[in-house]
């Protein structure tokens, strides 16, 4: 359907013009608004939407759910998103989960009432029982290493690439190595666990729960990592951390305390957000924003289809 | 209309039983599918919604401008939006404009075309005579200081804020006093000029214009920023920075640069970020997230009213 854009380009006028024209707005000039009749004419352009819709069984609304919207990696995804949208007339419906169940449901349900014509998982929390059975509905492309059939991934080798990094501390001294992460469940978080038991088992490490610190995902939880480091007895000499808002925050919190980095404390970040090239932080670069625009071309092309993105170390100073 | 959620709780018993029976899964009891299909009827459950916005013209479904999704400004705002949205059974559009009119002119389309119920646009791009066009189609409501009847405004006095927080610095010794803000244009933008300007002749400062720097909306602008001062033959001895993102990332280069703060040069932060706190940043609370929840009441109550949000200063160890 021509949107407001496509009927400006059609009747060589200006938007605001058309929308002058749409809502019968006295000043424009008898020239142009014939312009603009005959383009919507000519593309036969609705007033009512829903009917539109109801017709064409099209909504040209995709749905986005994200866990927390107001988080720098899935804003980040967002984005990617968003700008793919945008150029194939695509409005986006944000639902935030909290990683509860019924929410991401409700998402599901509106595939199911044509409500949107695709869904975006972006992390998961649906069992994929329930995800499959969906699927019919419309495309659900997932933000996971996922080989289900009902569905389109674009994803990160979380397990190789945690898996590098870990042997990047160890090759730099470290064997009292530990990792902090969003929530300890979901894809993602189990395959880099599962790369973690099996790097401290082929190092003869030895596995130690209190060496694992989950809900980190805000700058601000840096703090409450390195309080808990400081309530150890045998605290880990270098940390994973999943989020670079995180790894910043223990390195702010780190230079407040006098605790050297990477002297006392070694930091990989991920993600590579700009706050970690600021404050040097070695991190594993993770192409976010590429992601969301493939994300969005999964579902809009909705044949199924698997995307791997790369990622590198980058190496700076708090390794 | 009912949701799935609303059903399950009718049916007494989960959203996943309630999903199966929709999707007419096998493995339910008998005995819970009766309750579930008892409850689609009592709540006269639709499987187009579609079909049934169009009988009821409600979408359930609330339109959010925002320029860019990834800023933490915007992402707080919208989180603030997105929890009551949940609560309410909305779903929210987001539309991300990059401050271009004609794609916050299709979300007001969107309005006209009873795609989305109500609009909240937190930073407008599009002349009030526009806005005001399409007010008649649905509730628009805006986050700016905006006596238009038309609309309903949550805001803050950022003449005030920003006159506050000027003379704070002027009493804490600094003649020579800038600012760093997103966009120069723009009614928020435009008050805390004229704040800035009214502040400069009333303490007989001289109005600079070098002294006013733009495009500062990321940390990593905060570098643009500092090599922008190393430049001037007579830099500021004190910047107002309108968000603290950009502020953290002026501390950070300063900190590389051995740059004294607040020796060499002050810095007064906004929103009062976790990362402000962290970095012991001064700086003007502003309550965000209120502001967006305050806002998505208005937009879906509906009865025009303007809610002035109160900011106060917080002082750290920047100034």
């Amino acid at each position: 359907m021509a949107n407001i854009r496509d009927l400006a380009r059609m009747a060589g006028v200006s938007v605001s013009t058309v929308s002058r024209v749409l809502n019968n707005h006295p000043y424009v000039s008898e020239e142009k608004r014939t312009a603009v009749l005959q383009a919507i004419e000519k593309s036969s352009y609705h007033k009512n939407i829903n009917a539109v819709n109801l017709s064409r069984g099209k909504t040209m609304l995709m749905g986005v759910v994200v866990p927390y919207s107001d988080h720098p990696y899935f804003s980040l995804m967002i984005k990617g998103i968003a700008k793919l949208a945008l150029d194939h007339n695509y409005k986006l419906v944000l639902i935030q989960t909290d990683y509860r169940e019924d929410r991401e449901l409700e998402a599901l349900e509106m595939l199911r009432e044509k409500q949107i014509d695709s869904l975006i998982i972006c992390s998961r929390t649906c069992s994929m029982d329930i995800v499959r059975e969906y699927a019919g509905y419309g495309h659900i492309v997932l933000c996971e290493n996922n080989n289900d059939e009902a569905v389109s991934v674009t994803y990160v080798n979380h397990y190789r690439a945690f898996y590098r990094a870990l042997t990047y501390l160890y090759q730099n001294g470290h064997v009292k190595i530990g990792y902090c992460i969003g929530r300890k469940t979901g894809v993602n978080s189990l395959q880099r666990q599962a790369a973690y038991r099996d790097f401290v088992s082929k190092y003869n490490l030895g596995f130690n729960e209190d060496y694992i610190i989950g809900d980190c995902l805000y700058f601000e939880d840096g703090e409450k990592v390195v309080n808990k480091l400081r309530e150890m007895a045998s605290p880990p000499t270098a940390l994973l951390v999943t989020s670079d808002q995180v790894a910043a925050g223990i390195v702010t919190c780190c230079q407040k305390l006098d605790i050297a980095i990477p002297g006392e404390l070694a930091i990989i970040g991920f993600d590579n957000q700009p706050i970690a090239k600021m404050m040097d932080i070695t991190t594993v670069k993770i192409p976010i924003e590429e992601m969301g625009s493939n994300l969005f071309l999964q579902a809009f092309n909705g044949d199924k289809s698997r995307k791997e993105m790369q990622v590198r170390l980058i190496e700076r100073g708090t390794v």
